[in-house]
């Protein structure tokens, strides 16, 4: 039984719950925190896309096409489908030689509701472009272009998604060498955007992201990919989530210090380099907008060594007054005491 | 500790979870089903608006105003802001002399995401007609036209949100009468709305249900004024809620076999005329829209003695394959198997 991580009051009394665990690893393997179950394998969905990009910078591809600080970042991302996003996953195809109908995702509206309601007001609908993880889908498909060295890529990349094709074999291969878990007997599941997802434990999503974090226990390719895919993110990171998203304002503040990473059904990883440490955490009733970001947000304060005002901004997430229609103060957000308690002996302040 | 009532399934695997209790009672105050704890005080937030509108109809406003039965489930609605729930409610304002600026349940864009589309591709903006509660204001507001004998109705309603106003406490002992729990007492709360939300055990709240279903244990006023509520939200069962959402679809289907109610923060009760019986539900996690509508439907199942397709269809709320953006099914949402043992010896089939 997980414990209670997230407590969701009103006035002054608790209204709902969010269970969940949570792991921090460094890159020995040396477990700094374990809260509740850490060994169940749990679906990392979006979460580990940084880990999947490792193939495209490792491959050449991202040289080869000159990709820039954006577009790495958007290959990393679940991004909100604002223009800014679309734009540069459309560049990327360009680069690749493709359009956005090679894109295997899906379609959904934007999840940035200014967009999308921008979009509806123009008379259009979107495209795949507008998906959260086009980004991620078209550095699959710049992936191809190293891996494919015939004339007819268009044809090559058809079925990309497909767990056996020769692009996500490849990105396959980059998380099992991150995670050190055997994919081969992990429960698999498909993606939202139609990839295979494997179920992992958190622990080895920890380890794996205090790989990303020091570079240390990845192979050199990988090392190297995960230093040039953080850095990108710092440099871009509204790209790898979006306007007013925990993800982007966390990095647009932090820099470099960290690198986190949302995942559906209430999973977060992030590597924090200072510390060499990375962090996982999967809630039980897969809430993320108001659970596992709220987790993200307590491992960093107490990870990472944060001066008064950035430790004021990161309390905003993981303390925060819940309004109603009408801006009233009626509840606040916030970590459980006992996360609190369990992340306490870790401090870095 | 609440048992597991929802599964969400990835492929084979248990993805995530949802925790959360569930009362049957008749009116009588027999227990037929008490799953978790069941005592503890929750916040039932819009679960009980047809609690609140029986001052509605008690006071003779409803009679007065000669409300439909359009109105009178949109008294009681949590609705989608669609064109037909705004002039319905703007209608009703209009009957008892007012305006949109009357209403003091804030401002939000439609939950009824085509219907927030085409407000915008209008150029338009949302009023507090389109909140999901101004139904629920517009009834207080034709209440307070029983309540009120003076010349200046605009300035007595002033105000009619704060718990101390004629208005809400005239709702507000509607809803002690109806659950027989001390609200003095209670935890209190502000909600969404900004009206007062009183913490209340789901015994309390299924008991309340049971007595809208049968009429048992309330007084005269309140027996005949439930009744009404429950016919009039049969004949418009789109008002309660909204095209292609669940109290619609299953009161669209069912008709006054089914009176039920979804609250915020995984809140579900609903009146069971034909068994007597009255259901309350609380999820941990605060999850409605996957989690306390699949545990409504599965009790929905086991307490109404369905036909075979009638079956069929609720079991597609309770058993709901689940789809990714290209439309493969990947997963399924289900009640648990403890959710079913523990409904299945009071099954009416």
């Amino acid at each position: 039984m997980n414990p209670i991580l997230v407590e969701v009051m009103r006035g002054t009394a608790l209204e709902s719950a969010h269970r969940g665990a949570l792991a921090v690893l460094d890159a020995d393997g040396a477990v700094l925190a374990a809260i509740g179950d850490v060994q169940r394998p749990i679906f990392p969905r979006s979460a580990v896309k940084v880990l999947q990009a490792l193939a495209l910078v490792e491959s050449g591809a991202a040289d080869r096409l000159v990709l820039g600080d954006d577009e790495l970042a958007l290959a990393c991302a679940s991004h909100g489908g604002e223009p800014m996003h679309t734009q540069t996953a459309a560049r990327m195809l360009e680069k690749a030689g493709l359009e956005a109908d090679a894109l295997e995702c899906g379609v959904h509206w934007p999840y940035h509701e200014d967009s999308a309601r921008a979009l509806a007001a123009e008379g259009r609908t979107p495209t795949a472009l507008n998906n959260n993880c086009s980004g991620k889908h078209a550095g699959f498909l710049c992936l191809a272009c190293a891996l494919h060295t015939g004339p007819d890529l268009r044809r090559y990349v058809r079925g990309y998604i497909a767990p056996d094709h020769p692009v996500m074999r490849e990105v396959s291969a980059a998380l099992q060498a991150a995670t050190g878990f055997d994919l081969a007997t992990a429960p698999r599941g498909t993606d939202g955007c139609s990839i295979p997802t494997f179920a992992i434990p958190l622990h080895n999503l920890a380890l794996a992201f205090a790989r990303v974090a020091t570079g240390q226990g990845l192979r050199p390719g990988h090392a190297a990919a995960a230093r040039r895919l953080r850095t990108a993110v710092a440099r871009s990171p509204l790209m790898v989530s979006g306007t007013g998203r925990f993800d982007s304002r966390v990095m647009e503040r932090l820099g470099e210090r960290v690198f986190c990473k949302v995942g559906a059904e209430g999973v977060y990883c992030a590597a924090l380099p200072e510390r060499g440490v990375g962090v996982a955490i999967k809630m039980d009733d897969g809430n993320n907008a108001r659970a596992s970001e709220v987790v993200m947000a307590a491992a960093i304060e107490a990870l990472v060594a944060l001066d008064v005002d950035d430790a004021a901004f990161m309390r905003g997430f993981s303390e925060a007054p819940l309004r109603n229609w009408n801006r009233i103060e009626v509840g606040a957000l916030r970590a459980s005491p006992s996360l609190r308690a369990a992340l306490a002996p870790l401090s870095a302040g």
